[in-house]
């Protein structure tokens, strides 16, 4: 019997890209509230999600720092389980429920794409940097503290997709600016047999299901974002009409379940 | 209507990873035929593939140094769509057919992960170089001439997996020994559900199919071939006890189709 | 006594970036002619060289696909030696003399990088590409053929500096078009000693001396070029006011000399 | 006039590697002290330095988690800026005086080579990595408390070179035990003229002098490592013979100077 969860699949299962769930994740992250055309923001929209009228093209881009770890202390490892990610969420409906949805991640790590597409999150590689935080400061970066910028920038296939700047005002006293929106993904696979090719072998709606979420040093702030146009792609049609606020934040929690709601084929 | 064939899935399908069939290949490469202990061959098939003992061990090892295009010129965008590729082809029986299974394949470029995992390659990423042809030639490499030597490796999650070497003898005169088996895969879609984890969503024996597959410039001669154990890492297992002949040529075909052979859910 | 010409100097020799010259090389290159405004070519200029102005600001792009070895078939480890490179090239004179002057290249190899510091080249990394020839052709790129189209491009610290294009015509019949002018480099060596930082250690114009320089496969056609303006780079200064030739060739050349001009300290 | 203190020099002083000192530094650190074969420690040091005998083969390993900054909030641009290293220093006597002496060093990041070379850090690149601590802890990777384990790796030229790990006893109440030896390294910038090639042009033992040093959360306990046997490396001949301990922290400083200490020439 071969094991693993993603590829390969072998006698031990330690090739693997991934150890079956469940799956520990701790981040830094910036997070960049914006506001895109609203008819863009429809466009990305798969079947069975409906443009969220009150949003008004709402959506939120987030940098991460990532550690990942199985059961097996895998986070000491971390040339094969620390990763970097880019990606946006427009708010969206599901029958009438908020939501959000994820058009666009991106990663620097195999194995993440391998658990982003389990998860229905469409990830390309890129190279994707942010600002650190360090408890002996100095020039060298920000202090948490009112003033205090962290940057986040994001390349793929060579090319500058994305900047963002978070500037501190305050550290979060009301959690609920925290909350987010269910993330609801496209999950899909398709065919590449002669006739199906528009027939995927997997195409649903499906809802994320974190668990055990932390969330520790909590700061907020103005945020600005640039979605550059760039050859062969279409991140900037979300490009901002104008920003809100910025939050950096560490985070915590567990992913092993996923819930389809609806099959799309 | 969101387009694209592999992720992510966009209203105009220029960001999705890969351009929809027919996919254009070419490369140069090199082939290393090797003998593994049998039984560890035997580990590595699915259920549905069968030891082929008359092959005895019998695999190849190869290195490919890519250019893909779909039908719009993608080889102008060599950032994206170049790559370089490491796999094992190990011998196997598909009811008594003599056929190829692809157990390790790693790749340095993300659109390759889709289209391999579309196609039942188990790919990961890797760093893959080989030693070029040119054709204005000095020291700084090889000629294509009788003692001329090509080496390749690979390296993943920043541990060196497989190191070759090809020594050319002679131009291939007998285009009978570029003959592969066909490549049977196992084509495999997890599911995260909880519950669900051990019922993937696809769960497939496949059947590669080739078209117009032209081959330019072959010679042949001996190979050599090293698995060093890695931590986490299984590729070792198949480790050569002897190595047969090299060869190191040039390669173009078309992809366009995948048959299911049979469901193994 | 320690061994090794660039760092790290150690008792072996192995772990330097390079071995001792002669070096040798082999590439792949594109070479794009074009006119920057004359005032920004002037601007880049060292002490000691002067305008060209019958040049009217004229100067080549280049993209490389290499390979070096030393004398002990380096090129067998091509993960540590094979590398891929951008520079341009500007007119200038010395003393009345025709040269071309290096302001900008990148190279994705660290021994790369200190084999050019040596010699005056001031290289920074960056991820280059460009569109290969293969012999076995099909779609996935273009043959050695009139309309055949081969593309490059530049991306440093994750912003996409260059991109070029070079359509063939006919191969090339009178080989003085492939003649350069010689490469006038300054050596550079700061001094990071408080009090001397503007007193460099080594400050020198210098010209490279290759030998045994051979060309094969020379195509020449139409050349097109952009160099996009970016944050925190200054290469765009130089952006093409018009494009003319477009070179495709293979070259092999040694190196093992640099020729001092004069001490600009 | 050319501006820049690394290469490239440029009108602007845009492009250049590097902003003129002052440098600002911030980091979170791992440090593994080990023991070498005494005779293989002897065997690294330059000219001018002594085997410490009463340091028996000492020696630290240090994987470090950088973020650099000019004047100019440069710690804004990540992708340019941020670094990840690995080096090694031996315990040595200059004159009878205790020194630590840099052998070998790997970075990530071109414009910290050009920082490294101007310091006498013999860098070459490498891939390093060390488990993260985030504020926000679950089993994606370690508290800050006892039994919490960090682990580092490097690879070079696509070979794993080194593992660490460092497993934390207690927070560091004597802060003597983070004093480091003054490090001394040999600063050497070669000659590729013909005839001079064994007459660098830079030959100097030189004196590190960094200020405003802060240190925060330092953590005590125990260190491993593993320098393993790597084809066409040296690391592995100071591989430990035992370890000691190990220390987690963070650190700024400040760099601006360097002090020559004898011309080897």
């Amino acid at each position: 019997m071969l094991k693993g969860f993603n590829y390969p699949l072998t006698p031990k299962g330690k090739s693997t890209l991934n150890p079956p769930p469940p799956w520990h994740y701790s981040a830094d992250f910036l997070s960049i509230e914006f506001w895109s055309d609203a008819a863009a923001v429809a466009a990305v929209l798969p079947a069975g999600l409906d443009s969220d009228r009150s949003a008004n093209g709402h959506a939120n881009a987030l940098f991460y720092d990532w550690q990942f770890s199985g059961s097996n202390e895998e986070y000491l490892d971390p040339a094969r389980y620390q990763y970097r990610e880019f990606f946006i969420l427009v708010d969206a409906l599901l029958e009438g429920r908020p939501v959000a949805y994820c058009p666009y991640i991106f990663v620097d790590n195999d194995a993440a794409i391998g658990r982003g597409w389990s998860q229905g999150y469409p990830k390309r590689l890129g190279q994707v940097f942010q600002t650190r935080y360090y408890a002996a400061t100095g020039k060298a970066g920000p202090a948490l503290a009112p003033g205090a910028k962290f940057a986040g920038s994001l390349t793929s296939s060579g090319q500058r997709l994305a900047e963002g700047l978070v500037t501190l005002q305050e550290p979060v006293k009301d959690m609920s600016v925290l909350q987010q929106r269910p993330i609801v993904n496209l999950l899909h696979t398709p065919r590449l047999a002669a006739g199906k090719q528009d027939k995927p072998a997997v195409h649903e709606l499906v809802e994320n299901v974190p668990r055990d979420v932390k969330i520790a040093q909590p700061w907020i702030g103005e945020g600005s974002l640039t979605l550059p146009v760039c050859r062969g792609e279409e991140v900037s049609d979300l490009a901002p009409v104008r920003c809100g606020r910025g939050i950096r934040a560490s985070l915590a929690y567990i992913v092993d379940d996923l819930k389809t709601l609806r099959d799309l084929r």
